[in-house]
């Protein structure tokens, strides 16, 4: 009672929530325990991890109190400090298992929240040290990562009117959905039962291609990459990422990232007959416009340069499969791209900004926010010309509230100054300790892991490892992964004094 | 009678406008003209501009009609069209005289265009090779740039409510000035008289401190540099630019750079006997601050990086210097800051986004736009706590109208969106040519052009030449210094179809 005369937020509500997702948390943690079964591998890992899960869920529920009412604070509280608790669960199996760089707890949890957020960003230097076992574990971190941003993003952000998500929460509410689905647990379902859809759609993919194609692509890589792919995470047990694959396989995996980018809303839709729904979408025109421009000007710009000594399909293949890993947000890529010529390099650093659609798995800014700033922004050339006109920015034929149109406005700049502080950080770090490190390697390292991508350029390259960073940049780097991911707002209002007091 | 059927702008009122500029634009170009008699260099190329820039004028007043219409789309069309029609006749010198890079049209352009923007990119790449009365025309055009950019944001811009410039309007119009000044023809001639003033303060100060500690801070020199320090212009008749004055001299023009990029209007009222408003003043605080931050950053990282071999005092000048010269957009250097690690030439990047103050000649964003959107920023994290909450963003103690913060969002934007499109065509358009330049560097050089800073990074350095870049960038550059210059909106509308039409 003491607590609640000073601290204004129920607190007890976050408790019991992240209690109940951490119980939960101990039954995916017992797949990769039956794979160390099956290959004979150290089970430790993952008991440990078990029981630390169910402990830590076990402690919250005592102090959550189920009765306390959830509101936007609480909301925000939860969401936050339950990303953050399970990146540290996550990490518990790398500690134990004690092979590699990801033995250091930090390391672990650097490896832990890029699985979780789906960013993708690797400390691992020598992957043959690491246990099979482990190694789908880092998968299946990433899968999990990219189902608790789906329901986040369909059930909860869009609730809070996050940055704009508000938009998204109106092509749910308005239409067929509203009806098919009025509850946000029903809607959750929906997605849930989609993304398992997918994701045994990927594997069996994969698998068949494999066999035809490929043995490198047995079940446990078929699977692990449709982990991945689905929830445009990146990570790849294959120290080459899909570089290790037939071309073949590597077209292959290219429509399950952009299905992974695509509103689970309206593919959900357009599975259950509506699919002009989804084609008539002007963010996903966007988003798929946006992706193909982006390919069209790096495979011109490989054409130029000469970078695979011209030839067509390797030069359009890599052109559209490493930007569609980064506008997707997936982060594996298909060869060095570290190694392509500036001009080539630059566009995929600022394809990191786009982003695939509001309701997806995918990362970054979600070409939803671009859409309407840069709809908005030929308004403010009207109206600079009509100053007295009135006239609303549509999306898809709605008209966007002039708030939401400022809460966009706001994400995107509060994302872009985030972004300049990490990119000072990580330079100024790298100086310090005499890391050599251009300051275009700084600022691809931040936006790769700030915006979740992955890779970037240099050390931090596709086929580098962000162990050659010094401690201090990679702590900070955990830190932004987690703001990041659940859209920044529900962390940064906890270190607002309004929000604990007021 | 035809045209006004189809097109709707009363582009006679214009033309009248920009008639009466240029025939005004032929008393600065007497000033080379009697330094040519002095200097006993040819005159033709001063004679030759003065009869086209009297021709033009003659022609536009002749198309003009006085008694039409000035309503915001005329001005809009007088703005842009102005700058671009000074820029070409500012050039007709540098093609008669013949001499240099500049001797090109396309060069001689851009050098006049970077000049009348107080850009102060330079395509000369011998500078011994042009006489004296061509490199103090050069001088002169940044000073009448700067004089126009002070007349065009006090009194129009503000007008027009460009990017969220009304704010200063309200500064300007709700105290004291307002019952000193009723007219706007009244705050110009103060302003201008401020900036005579200040300009003849500086060269009388450089003249007198190169008396006592520097004979190549001669009449000449000491006047070039106040035209282009007050006007935060940044050209330079010497190679070294400031590094080629002794440090004394060096510290004596950051004071002017500041002056240079504050609010005139509060400069106005600071001197008459109320320097509190000025002291008191957020915006000014905000750039004081961030340029002492920067300052102090890239001095830290020069001593951790021993660039000055660890000296005190020249590490502290050096930082000091250049920082000021990128905040307030002027562009002078005193060291070849292009050589420093990337650490601190990323920060002098970063540093090209700021801009001084509004209503001053500085260029770039401006401090004014940031700290509403950074205080807009704040609010939106207060009211994702508390959605019912009304709060309004206020700048020195004023609430500032959501259209504005609206407004302001859009100029970021759109000022980004802009430099991303120069810098991907710098990058690929070198790649095209097989120029050896880095994404970092295209990045700077486009942020330096568009942005009105002048030197940038590489082959853009300090004591580089923009005459390396292909033909293509440099004519691309040429529009986007204008564009930038003033303020983008007012050549930006000119493409709309509703601009002509509606
Ligand atoms: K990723
Ligand atoms: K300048």
């Amino acid at each position: 009672m003491y607590g609640n005369t000073r601290i204004r937020v129920d607190w007890r509500a976050s408790a019991e929530l992240m209690g109940v997702v951490l119980i939960y948390f101990a039954v995916p943690l017992s797949f990769p325990l039956l794979l160390a079964v099956y290959f004979e591998e150290p089970l430790t890992p993952f008991l440990v991890a078990i029981g630390v899960t169910l402990a830590l869920g076990a402690g919250l529920r005592r102090l959550g109190d189920p009765e306390e009412n959830l509101g936007p604070r609480e909301a925000f509280l939860a969401v936050a400090l339950i990303w953050l608790l399970v990146a540290v669960v996550g990490a518990v199996p790398f500690v134990v298992a004690g092979a590699g760089t990801i033995a250091h707890p930090v390391n672990a949890l650097f490896e832990s929240m890029s699985g979780l957020t789906t960013t993708g960003a690797t400390v691992l230097v020598d992957f043959s040290v690491h246990d099979r076992s482990i190694m789908m574990w880092r998968q299946l971190i990433q899968w999990l990562g990219g189902l608790g941003i789906l329901i986040l993003a369909t059930a909860v952000l869009s609730e809070l009117g996050v940055g704009g998500a508000q938009l998204m929460e109106s092509e749910t509410r308005t239409r067929n959905v509203n009806k098919l689905t009025p509850h946000i647990a029903e809607t959750a379902r929906l997605i849930w039962g989609l993304y398992v859809g997918l994701t045994l759609l990927a594997a069996v993919v994969f698998f068949v291609l494999g066999l035809a194609f490929d043995p490198r692509m047995g079940p446990y890589n078929a699977l692990a990459h449709a982990f991945t792919s689905v929830a445009t995470a990146g990570f790849s047990p294959e120290p080459l990422s899909a570089g290790a694959f037939h071309p073949v396989l590597q077209w292959a995996i290219v429509p399950f990232m952009i299905l992974g980018s695509t509103s689970f809303i309206l593919l959900y839709v357009f599975i259950n007959g509506e699919p002009r729904r989804l084609l008539r979408n002007e963010e996903f025109r966007f988003y798929v416009g946006g992706l193909g421009i982006f390919a069209a000007l790096v495979a011109l710009v490989l054409f130029v340069t000469g970078e695979q000594g011209g030839a067509i399909e390797p030069t359009i293949r890599h052109a559209v499969f490493n930007v569609t890993s980064i506008v997707t947000t997936t982060g594996y890529a298909s060869t060095d791209f570290n190694l392509w010529s500036p001009a080539a390099t630059y566009l995929l650093f600022l394809a990191m900004f786009t982003g695939g659609m509001v309701g997806s798995t995918t990362c970054s800014i979600k070409s939803l926010r671009w859409l309407v700033a840069l709809k908005s922004l030929r308004r403010e050339l009207f109206t600079s010309v009509h100053p007295e006109a009135v006239r609303p920015v549509r999306v898809s034929g709605s008209p966007v509230a002039e708030d939401t149109i400022r809460d966009v406005y706001a994400y995107l700049l509060l994302g872009i100054v985030i972004f300049v502080g990490l990119a000072v950080f990580v330079a100024v770090d790298a100086a310090r300790v005499g890391m050599d490190l251009s300051a275009f390697e700084a600022m691809g390292a931040a936006a790769s892991t700030f915006l979740n991508i992955g890779p970037a350029f240099g050390e931090a390259g596709p086929y580098g490892t962000y162990a050659a960073f010094p401690m201090s940049t990679r702590s900070v780097m955990i830190v932004l992964m987690w703001v990041g991911r659940i859209e920044m707002i529900p962390v940064l209002v906890l270190f607002t004094r309004t929000f604990w007091t007021s």
